[in-house]
């Protein structure tokens, strides 16, 4: 038997959630049996979709579930097979994070859909935690919404909100890499100084300046034509502002929403999306998984070729999972947020 | 000499325009000189986005000037030529509304631009106001936003705000006429009553209802996938609310907000766009008049087939002009408000 600990979500968070709305538990794993593959994680990943998932309501996931281990993206070592296709010391992805080990079946995960299964990775060099940031669901949403959504296009200028994060400091360099002009938002010192790093032309510390709007215009003069959204508030009523006619808005998440327990404010020029033709999108990856192939090449050449990078913010221990979780939202990661199991 | 009377903006409205921002004027016109003709106007337009350019800021088109007649869609017959193409008697639409009569050279308009020429009407024994509304730029908005902003595709449901309106009453129309199930929200009794009669579906009185957004829930407890945004505010959100994935919202105006001098309510629920997928879409008719032939095969057979109609709310004599447009923001109107001069 192997000892995994776990975290159960205990209670729906109101607002922030706490370190009480998790508990930790522990289980004990069976060797694996028909067709099951025994798998100890490396690094689990924590998302602010996340958030969303655990309150009960009706959206594009089911909610979590009360007393059951949390999900998200994992990345482990087989370290039992009867399955074929695996053998012990592949890299695995799944979706069994939030804990320590876990036992699977890959074919009938396989036959359940496309999204959920457990994929052999094929690391090429990288560290496999990239899997869980630049080169897996953060890098490809970054991918997805930047090309597919706001079809960037030649001349482009590019606003970024969470522009330091797992997935906008993608989208600020796949638009650099594009040879456009970026302008990247972030909170704090170290975030600036890590996206001027990566060549973001122009870098908004929002926890800096009182007006999102005014500096956007100071540093866009000529307006913007393409907002990567992952803030909302009054990212996006900067953004509306400063569009451009036929401008294009890839809405990938609003994290300063997500804890809200008031009545959010909506962007009070809205209207300004009709007098400029705007288009705003809303938009989840997983409809976006054609797009998979080649966004593994592209980024997998970016990466060799030294053209992009990513930071990590690892917290150690499946015990602290949910502090990581918390920190995302006042933004104390920079990059990808990680715990290492 | 013939004296035109027309109506000048005399200062820029704050909130809902009054009387006193406008003034009557006369004007004496000489015969029309070199390749100009003049014409006497029957009938002008006041549409809900002229409020825009009564104030002074950039938009997609300039503002109007203080002290000048107003611009605006008019029909009218020729009184005089000197220009071969047009012969006394023709029914000509122009953006010289706002006033009882003009001269105006037709090529130079042409070469200056398609839009803002004279444009010479085969009435088809329709009268000629009807190319102020449905045959016309109204007409032509409902067509564009409907069909290509929109991207109305079969089993759709459809929510038209402002259903009763110049616009929206053609939405409502053509998506009855493609076999769709349509909720349209009007306010008041007589508009309910026309809505009905058009053949639409469901009909929420928004001035009889407290919240949009349980009436729509309640109306189409499948939900939307399509909305074609008239209004702004609470409609916007109970739009968001009730959309299903990978609805489309044509964003046309929103006339709730047109006369707001505090800072407007933006949707609170904006991030229902990301979880949904759902794609919000501003634009100007004047970008879509590529279609402009097909709008006017498809309207021809509509209405000599009896399967589209309109309504029309006419004010006489240009001195009452400001009024009949005041009202629009009151929804005094049951469909096209018109100037009858």
């Amino acid at each position: 038997m192997t000892t995994s600990r776990e975290i159960r979500l205990k209670s729906r968070p109101v607002g922030v959630p706490t370190a009480d709305n998790f508990e930790l538990a522990s289980v004990e794993l069976p060797p694996p049996g028909d067709g099951e593959i025994q798998v100890k994680n490396l690094y689990m990943s924590v998302d602010p979709y996340m958030r969303g998932r655990m309150t009960d309501r009706k959206s594009y996931v089911p909610p979590f579930e009360l007393g059951k281990a949390l999900q998200g993206g994992a990345v482990g070592e087989v370290t039992a097979s009867n399955d074929p296709d695996f053998k012990v010391g592949d890299i695995v992805s799944s979706m069994f994070g939030w804990r320590e080990a876990y036992n699977a079946n890959p074919r009938a995960l396989a036959a359940a859909g496309p999204m959920g299964g457990i994929m052999k990775l094929s690391t090429h060099g990288m560290p496999p935690q990239a899997f869980l940031g630049v080169a897996g669901m953060p890098g490809m949403t970054a991918y997805a919404g930047l090309l597919r959504v706001a079809a960037l296009k030649e001349g482009d200028i590019v606003f970024v909100s969470a522009a330091a994060g797992a997935v906008g400091s993608v989208v600020c360099q796949i638009a650099k890499i594009k040879g456009h002009t970026v302008i990247g938002s972030a909170g704090g010192p170290e975030k600036v100084a890590f996206l001027k790093e990566i060549g973001v032309d122009h870098v908004i510390d929002y926890k800096a300046t009182p007006d999102v709007t005014a500096e956007l215009a100071k540093v866009a003069p000529k307006g913007i034509d393409v907002y990567f959204e992952n803030v909302g508030g009054v990212h996006l009523e900067a953004a509306l502002n400063a569009a451009r006619p036929f401008g294009r808005f890839a809405l990938c998440g609003m994290i300063s929403q997500y804890n809200e327990t008031g009545r959010p404010t909506g962007p009070a020029n809205i209207i300004q999306a009709v007098g400029k033709s705007l288009r705003l999108e809303g938009f989840i990856v997983s409809n976006h998984y054609d797009l998979f192939p080649a966004f593994v090449r592209d980024m997998a050449d970016w990466i060799n070729s030294g053209k992009l990078t990513w930071k990590e913010t690892v917290v150690e221990g499946v015990d602290r999972a949910p502090e990581a979780f918390i920190k995302l939202f006042s933004g104390e990661n920079l990059g990808k947020m990680l715990v290492k199991l």
